[in-house]
């Protein structure tokens, strides 16, 4: 009905449009005007490298100095989690080299002592998008997208021609493997270049990445420099050896602790943050004959009752096969998943830094009057769990009148770019600073001395872009955030009240001492007291006084 | 040696790392501890659209009130660049309806005028994510990476389980096809579900898009209502119908013009914008058999003499075979073209909204006291050539209290979302308005009664994710808002200089023409004048008043 209505409204508005058309098409003569032919013969497949070559600033790659950090950052990331993956205490090295003789060229290595990769996969994981481990499994990891290092092998390829070189050995028998390898961009797909056995590797396993690249070195805010010794602070069971391009000595990070982060665990989905799509793809591919076994298998939180009440509440048969249902009555499984009483998804697949390792960290970086941090109970968006950190430094020597600083860590990755689009900067602009004392302006940072540090945590983190600078708003996410951050703000009030009234007394107190003396004359003439009566009457007052401040 | 001495340091570092991790495994035995061949296992490729399907915030979807705007978007925008591309007056059908007892439920219909798509290709157009006409051509378009029409789909099938239906007709003499698709995420591959002649459709050539989808309605700002009423701002020769979900009369923007925007003409790459790898594939892909013939083929700006200097500068052959350079000699040919003396690339690529458009655009929009506007000669980032426009309403009924707006908009689209990420908000925030007379807290947008309007016009205009919501931080970009803005900041601070001057000028006159009868009497008693002759050097001074005041 609506339909047809609606056809004629366009059909009129079609009438009036075509007679205009034909006075445009008078009016101006397009021999090229494009027909649905020659649009389709325009029409073809995108490789994903040939999008994401051309759109490198969705990478990280948009600027010389963006792409070294970027490529630094991937780099380390994926040493971090195949260490912990395997429950090695990381050893990192990271060499910037300037490239002779080649303006804003560098060679970046970075070696670790990870377990290794098998030879057959090296050339897919360096040179190939959208390939890796850790995409479908639900558990906390730096790299999620198996995208980072191939981008940033592309990206050098793209700006030197030159290809990435790889060594590693998985096991302390065999030998090392060399492998140099680009990225077809047009399939996507890697080209080996070179493969060969090497005897002069690191003993143990480990693995060297090697790539060259134009790019640009700088210290300060969003360096290198910053971006190692920040994870350094959020990874404190991290060893890293830095050597910047510059003729400096090498800077060691040292671990501050024998302890490997507590292994986060991979989970199910949870039923509640499934959707109707995910559901049936999930029921077409899972193991179990029946519906009952099935919505256990490949759900979390779902125990045998519950799928008997579940299979109930959606007028199906515990004995259904899964494929059938997937096919015909998923849309009210999916309703019946929705309204079901569950628990809350598992939280051991995250892994916080802690409050007392957060205190830690901002002690180690800035010399400040209150420290305070909280980790939130975990919470959940779209079914991944995620638990929330929040610090604040506050005082010292800070500066007193700029904008505060935000450090914000995703996963234990230091995000040092875009905190315009993060979700964090968003919560920390959109909390009332006011209320705990400190000044802020509309819609802006609030002004004080103090370094906000907040983590997010989550088996899966939603970047605003595949270069994982900035958290999405979910709201879920938005509101934790500024939970953490009231929390830490009313301890920083009180903080900040007390340290007010404390310098109100002080005044009154200094005001009395400093008129002792006219008290004592005072008291003098009045009673007509002899000159050491009247020092006995001062210093009595006195002790008064010190009593009262012990108080 | 660099590497074996670097080697050697790592070792050490391993050293230590090894013992440590020792300790550490006898104190939490981890049997699941991965190693290279259990991480090989996990090791797999990820379809584009599994990863967008888990990353739908990139595109748009991350909620239910977003998605349905981005649904409407991504439609409408392919409607206008298909009709602009075939000389058509674009006439558009918006409907969004709620889907009976469904709650969040809303089926969309988008309708246009435009060429039609070959039966053969709406597949792929509309169940293939990366798929497109625009990707590859280097001009002016709203799409640009063959992703959003088939996102929008995908999102619906992912929430609903509908497929996408089609319909569309190419010519006049032709049947209409309707096709019924979905998207194969595990592949990213079109499911053609249904395909028929259907005798009923709109008279002519056009295109209807149905999709199913779970949304959520909301007026207000970045509302679908107010996405149209934008859209048709900046595009004044379109005529758009929208009819809401709610029981409300169908909104009609009717088209202000009957000419069509110039058409943006596609231009080759320029040569000092082009990356190695982008050079040494374009020479692989060249028809041309020497060098020569292969520069003024595959670039822009680059005539047979320039050709012969650079071959010349890149100490090259003129007559070398293209292939061969690209293996062998792309470095130094590189060097060569970014060091060559060229035209800027041509500008026939872009269609800006032009100055009278943007004070139209504006006056409809707001009821202001100053108006400005201007377009800005077109510049280059990375090789594509962008021009920047800037508009600036003040005063009038805008609240004087509150920050600035910024409206902002990207080849022609409104840009809704995302405001902390852009380009634009971040130029705007690091222009000093307090030189013009404006309030401005640091770090913070301006407050101030004003409309900000920024058109970023571009052959490629760089997002900072697939959802098109922010334009990216390229320092060329940045610099050229931030000159729009200034040379109208600069405008406007001389109008509201000259209304300050102006306001105490009349102050002053207030006065005058206060004291006039006292001044009377003092000359009456100073020149002892007869009453009528004071009244008449009163009105007198009246009467130069008025005159200077006429000045």
């Amino acid at each position: 009905m609506t339909v047809e209505a609606d056809t004629a409204e366009a059909g009129t508005a079609l009438a009036e449009g075509k007679s205009a058309q034909k006075g445009a098409s008078k009016k101006r003569a397009a021999p090229e005007a494009a027909t649905a032919e020659s649009l389709a013969k325009k029409q073809r497949e995108i490789s994903v490298s040939e999008f994401f070559a051309k759109n490198r600033h969705l990478l990280g790659f948009d600027s010389p100095r963006k792409a070294l950090l970027t490529t630094v950052k991937e780099a380390v990331d994926n040493s971090l989690d195949a260490c912990e993956d395997a429950r090695i205490l990381p050893d990192i090295t990271v060499q910037i080299r300037p490239v002779p003789n080649e303006e804003e060229r560098f060679r970046i290595v970075v070696e670790d002592n990870g377990p290794g990769i098998v030879k057959a996969q090296i050339g897919k994981i360096f040179g190939k998008l959208l390939y890796g481990s850790k995409f479908h499994s639900l558990k906390q990891s730096r790299g999620q997208q198996g995208i980072g290092i191939s981008a940033a092998g592309m990206y050098g390829q793209l700006t030197t021609g030159k290809p990435m070189v790889i060594t590693s050995r998985h096991s302390a028998k065999a030998a090392a493997n060399r492998v140099e390898v680009k990225l077809d961009t047009a399939r996507n797909q890697p080209e080996i270049l070179k493969e060969e056995e090497v005897p002069d590797f690191r003993p143990g396993t480990g693995t060297r990445v090697e790539l060259e690249l134009v790019g640009k070195y700088q210290k300060g805010r969003s360096s290198v420099d910053e971006f190692l010794a920040q994870t350094a602070m959020a990874n404190p069971h991290v060893t890293i050896s830095y050597q910047s391009p510059l003729e400096e000595p090498v800077i060691e990070h040292k671990r501050a602790t024998q302890e490997l982060p507590a292994q986060a665990r991979e989970i199910k989905p949870h039923p509640h943050g499934v959707e109707l799509g995910l559901l049936v793809n999930l029921l077409k591919d899972c193991e179990a004959k029946h519906l009952k076994a099935a919505l256990q298998e490949v759900f979390s939180r779902v125990s045998a009752p519950t799928a008997e009440d579940i299979c109930k509440a959606a007028k199906l048969s515990p004995t259904a096969r899964p494929t059938t249902i997937a096919s015909r009555e998923a849309d009210q499984l999916h309703k019946a998943l929705q309204a079901a009483k569950l628990k809350a998804p598992p939280t051991d697949c995250i892994a916080p830094i802690g409050q007392e390792l957060i205190l830690e960290g901002l002690k180690k970086e800035v010399d400040a009057d209150l420290f305070t941090a909280v980790t939130r109970t975990p919470a959940v968006y779209r079914g991944n769990p995620f638990v929330i950190e929040a610090g604040i430094a506050y005082g010292g020597n800070l500066p007193a009148d700029e904008l505060a600083r935000v450090n914000r860590y995703a996963n234990r990755v230091p995000l040092l770019h875009q905190p315009g689009a993060c979700a964090v900067t968003k919560a920390v602009v959109s909390t009332d600073w006011k209320n705990y004392g400190i000044q802020q302006a509309k819609g802006a940072l609030p002004t004080a001395p103090m370094v906000i540090m907040v983590h997010v945590a989550s088996v899966w983190v939603p970047f605003t872009s595949e270069s994982k600078e900035a958290v999405a708003h979910y709201p879920e996410i938005m509101k934790e955030i500024k939970l953490a951050l009231q929390e830490c703000g009313r301890k920083l009030g009180s903080f900040l009240n007390r340290r007010r009234r404390e310098a109100d007394e002080l005044k009154k107190r200094s005001y009395i001492e400093k008129y002792l003396p006219q008290i004592g004359i005072a008291l003098r003439d009045i009673l007509e007291l002899t000159p050491p009566d009247t020092d006995r009457a001062v210093n009595e007052l006195k002790v008064i006084l010190e009593k009262s401040r012990k108080a």
